[in-house]
C-alpha cells in the first residue's frame, strides 16, 4: 500500500527552522520519500495543497486513564489537596474501566494530533488493549508506588501481564514508574534503576513538581529531590525521564545535564495546579532534553497537545527576555519527546524510513489565514479542528475529524457509563 | 420568529455558579423565556439535549483588522521592538484592507463563540460595515494618535463617518481611543475625557502594558501611568476601559476601583510578547471590573474567546494561592464585558428581555466527557470545534460550525489578496 501526499507545505523537524512544499509517500507503515512534488506511483493520492504536513506530536507524560475524572473536582488549592480527592476514586478503579477510560483517551489524543504517549497509570495491560486497538505507539508504565516488597510483587505479577498484553507489537515499550519521592521508598527507586537497566526499560517518575515536594524533601532527606535521588545512586544514565521538574535547582540541573536525563513540562497541569511553570529556556539553553506532555485530563483537563504547544509558549515567556521560538516548542512536541522515550530512530521527524505517523493540519480555516509563519501558525493559532488527518504507521486513523478505527459515540458512551457506576462503588 | 431551544444546560451568569437543564425562548432578538422544560410554541425547536447554552462571549480587547499581520514578524523581543514591524505595515493600509480584515475577524469571533467585541483601529467605518454585514455587536473606536490637532481632525472628519456607517444599526456603539500614553499627548487624553462625557461614549485606552511604559512615564511624567493620567485630570469615571494594565500599581488600582473603570485581560498576548500576567484575582478581590480580550490576532496569534478563558484561568494561576474559579473566568468573558463596554442592560447573561445572543457548547465530543463539572468544562477542556451553534440577537450567525451570513471561502481569500498587495505597495 502506498499513499502519495502531493503539495503539503511540509516541517520535516530535520534541521532547525526548515520548511518547504512537496510531496511524502507512505509505503505501508513506512515514509519512503520526502522531497520536491515528483510523479510517483501510489495506490492512494492526498492533495496537501492547504495542508501543513509534520511529524504526529509525540504527548511524553500523562496518566490517559485520568480522563475518568476530568473536571471532577478540580478546584481544590494544589497538587496534595486535589491527589486526597483522587486517590479514593482510584482505588474502585478496575481493569474494565481503564480499558474504556483508555480508549476515550487515546481517540482524544488522535483528534489533538498525537500518536505516541508516555503513561504512567495502573492495569497497563488494559491501556496496551486499546494502544493496539487505534495502532498507535505507546511507553507504558509499571507503575511503582510504596516499598520496594510492592514493587517486588508489579515485577513478578504486573510485568508479565502487561509483557503479554504488548507481545508481538513492537509500537508498544514499557517503562518502569516509580510515582514520586513522596510516595516510594528509598528501594523502589533503588530497584527501579536495577530492575530497567536489567531490561532495557526506561524510568519514568514526577520530579519537583511542588516546592512542597521540595521542602518535604529538604526536611526529610536533608536535600532536594534530584540530589536524593542522586545520593540513593537511583538515577539511571540516560535512561530516566522526569515530569514536571518546575522545582529543579540550578544544581539539579546540572545533575539532569551531565546525566542525559529528559525533563516533560506540562505547563497546562502547573498552572491549574498552581504548581509554577518551568524555566523552558533555561533548560535548553543547558542543552537539556525537554519534552512536553499534558499530564492526566483530570489536572488539564484535556489532552489536547497542539493546545498544549500553544500553552506551553506562552508559559515559557513569562520569565521575560526573549520569546520562545516557536519551532523549540515543535520540537519539545516531537523530536524531543522521542528522545526521552528512546523512540528517536522510528519516531519525532518526516525522514525515509522512519515510521509514518504524520499528521496534515488544515490552512484553510479562518484562524490560519493569513498564515505567514507557518511555526508560530501551528503554534499560537491553529485549533485541534484544523488537524484534519492522523497517519500512525502509515494507517489513517483520522480522517476528516473521524476516527477511522473505531466509534466514538460508543467509546463515550462506554466511559460515562463505568464513571457512573465508579461513584455509585 | 420564535425558537425553542430545549433541555439545554444551561448556564444563564446571572446567579454565582447557577446551572440547570431546561429550555430558552428566543422571540425575534430577545430571550422570551428561560426556565424548566415547557410546552411552548415554536417556529423552529432545537433540541440541545447534548449542548450547554450560555451567553455568547465578548471580546473587550482588539484590533480586528490586524488579523492581516497574523504571525507576520511575531518573533521579536517585546511589545516595542514588535510594534517598530508593525507602525510601518499599518502606514499602508487602505480602507478595503480594513473591510476585507474585518470580515475576517468577525467570522473568526464567530466561531469562537463571541459576538460581541470592543475595537481599536483605523477606518472603523469599514470595520461597522462588518459588523453589520454579520449582524453582531461591536464597540468600534474613534482612534485617537498623537497631538490633539490631529485628535480634532479625527473628532471632524473620522467621526461623522463612524456615525454614518452605524446608524439605524443599534448594535454598534462607539468609543473613544486615545491609544496609549506613549503615543498621545496630554491635551489628547484631555480632549478624549471631555468629549466621551460630552457624547456619552466609552474610553478605551492601552494602560501599564509593560514595564517599558511604567519606567517610561516615571522618568517622563514623574509618576505612572494611570496616575499620570489622573494628574492630568483625563480620567472618565465609571466610562473607561484600561487595557492590559499589568503593571498598574497598588495606588493606581485603588484609583481604578474608586473610579469605577474596568480593566481587561489580555493574557495571550501579555504571556506572547513578555510582558507578563495580571494578578486577576487580586483585581476580582478589590471588586474591580475585570473583562478579557483576545488583543490583536497578530500578538496573540489568533481571536479564539474559548482558548483566551483557557489561558487566562491558567495564567491567573500563575501567581500561587487558591486557584481561579473557572465561574470567574466565564464571567470576565461574558458579563463583566458587557459592563465594561456599558452593554449590561442588553447583553452578557441569559435572562429574558436581554439579546439573544447565545452559543451552544457540544457535550458530545471526546474532549468533554465525562462532563463533571460544566463550568471547568468550558474554561479548560472545551475547544471552539464544540461551539456548534452561535445566535447574534436572535439570528443564528453559525449552525453546525458553519457561517450562515458569509462565504468563508470568499472572505479568506479576500484577505490574503489584500495581505499579499499590502507587502507589495
Amino acid at each position: 500500500m502506498r499513499t502519495l501526499i502531493k503539495n503539503a507545505l511540509i516541517i520535516p523537524m530535520k534541521n532547525d527552522e526548515e520548511y518547504f512544499r512537496g510531496d511524502v509517500l507512505i509505503e505501508e507503515d513506512k515514509i519512503a520519500y520526502v522531497g520536491e512534488s515528483r510523479d510517483i506511483d501510489a495506490d492512494v493520492v492526498i492533495d496537501a495543497q492547504h495542508r501543513i504536513l509534520m511529524p504526529a506530536l509525540i504527548n511524553a507524560h500523562t496518566h490517559l486513564a485520568m480522563i475518568l475524572m476530568r473536571n471532577y473536582k478540580d478546584d481544590k488549592e494544589n497538587l496534595q489537596q486535589w491527589l486526597s480527592e483522587i486517590f479514593p476514586i482510584e482505588d474502585k478503579l478496575n481493569a474494565d474501566d481503564i480499558l474504556k477510560a483508555s480508549r476515550l483517551g487515546i481517540a482524544e489524543l488522535i483528534k489533538g494530533g498525537c500518536t505516541t504517549f508516555c503513561d504512567m497509570y495502573f492495569y497497563a495491560e488494559e491501556t496496551a488493549k486499546a494502544v493496539r486497538e487505534a495502532g498507535i505507539n505507546a511507553s507504558l508504565g509499571l507503575t511503582l508506588f510504596g516499598d520496594v516488597e510492592d514493587t517486588n510483587d508489579r515485577y513478578e505479577e504486573r510485568l508479565p501481564r502487561l509483557e503479554a498484553a504488548c507481545s508481538c507489537y513492537p509500537r508498544i515499550s514499557i517503562n518502569v514508574g516509580p510515582h514520586a519521592i513522596y510516595t516510594c521508598s528509598k528501594e523502589t527507586y533503588q530497584s527501579a534503576k536495577e530492575f530497567s537497566e536489567k531490561n532495557g526499560f526506561v524510568i519514568n517518575t514526577h520530579m519537583s513538581e511542588t516546592e512542597k515536594e521540595v521542602s518535604d524533601s529538604l526536611s526529610e532527606n536533608g536535600t532536594t529531590p534530584l540530589s536524593y535521588l542522586k545520593g540513593i545512586d537511583a538515577i539511571s544514565n540516560g535512561n530516566m525521564i522526569l515530569a514536571h521538574g518546575v522545582h529543579l535547582t540550578d544544581e539539579e540541573l546540572e545533575t539532569v545535564k551531565e546525566c542525559g536525563l529528559s525533563v516533560v513540562n506540562n505547563p497546562s497541569s502547573n498552572m491549574k495546579l498552581t504548581s509554577g511553570a518551568l524555566d523552558v529556556e533555561k533548560l535548553l539553553g543547558m542543552g537539556i532534553n525537554v519534552a512536553l506532555g499534558t499530564d492526566g485530563a483530570s489536572s488539564n483537563n484535556n489532552l489536547n497537545m497542539l493546545e498544549e504547544m500553544h500553552v506551553a509558549a506562552l508559559s515559557a515567556n513569562l520569565k521575560g527576555g526573549k520569546p520562545i521560538k516557536p519551532y523549540d516548542i515543535l520540537k519539545m512536541a516531537t523530536i524531543n519527546g522521542a528522545r526521552a522515550l528512546k523512540l528517536e530512530e522510528r519516531l519525532g521527524t518526516v525522514e525515509v524510513g522512519k515510521d509514518a505517523d504524520l499528521i496534515l493540519i488544515s490552512t484553510e480555516s479562518e484562524n490560519m489565514n493569513p498564515l505567514n509563519n507557518p511555526f508560530s501558525a501551528v503554534v499560537f493559532s491553529a485549533s485541534s479542528e484544523d488537524i484534519k488527518t492522523v497517519f500512525s504507521a502509515g494507517k489513517m486513523v483520522l480522517d476528516d475529524r473521524k476516527l477511522t478505527y473505531a466509534d466514538e459515540k460508543e467509546i463515550i458512551r462506554d466511559v460515562n457509563a463505568s464513571w457512573a457506576d465508579i461513584l455509585r462503588r
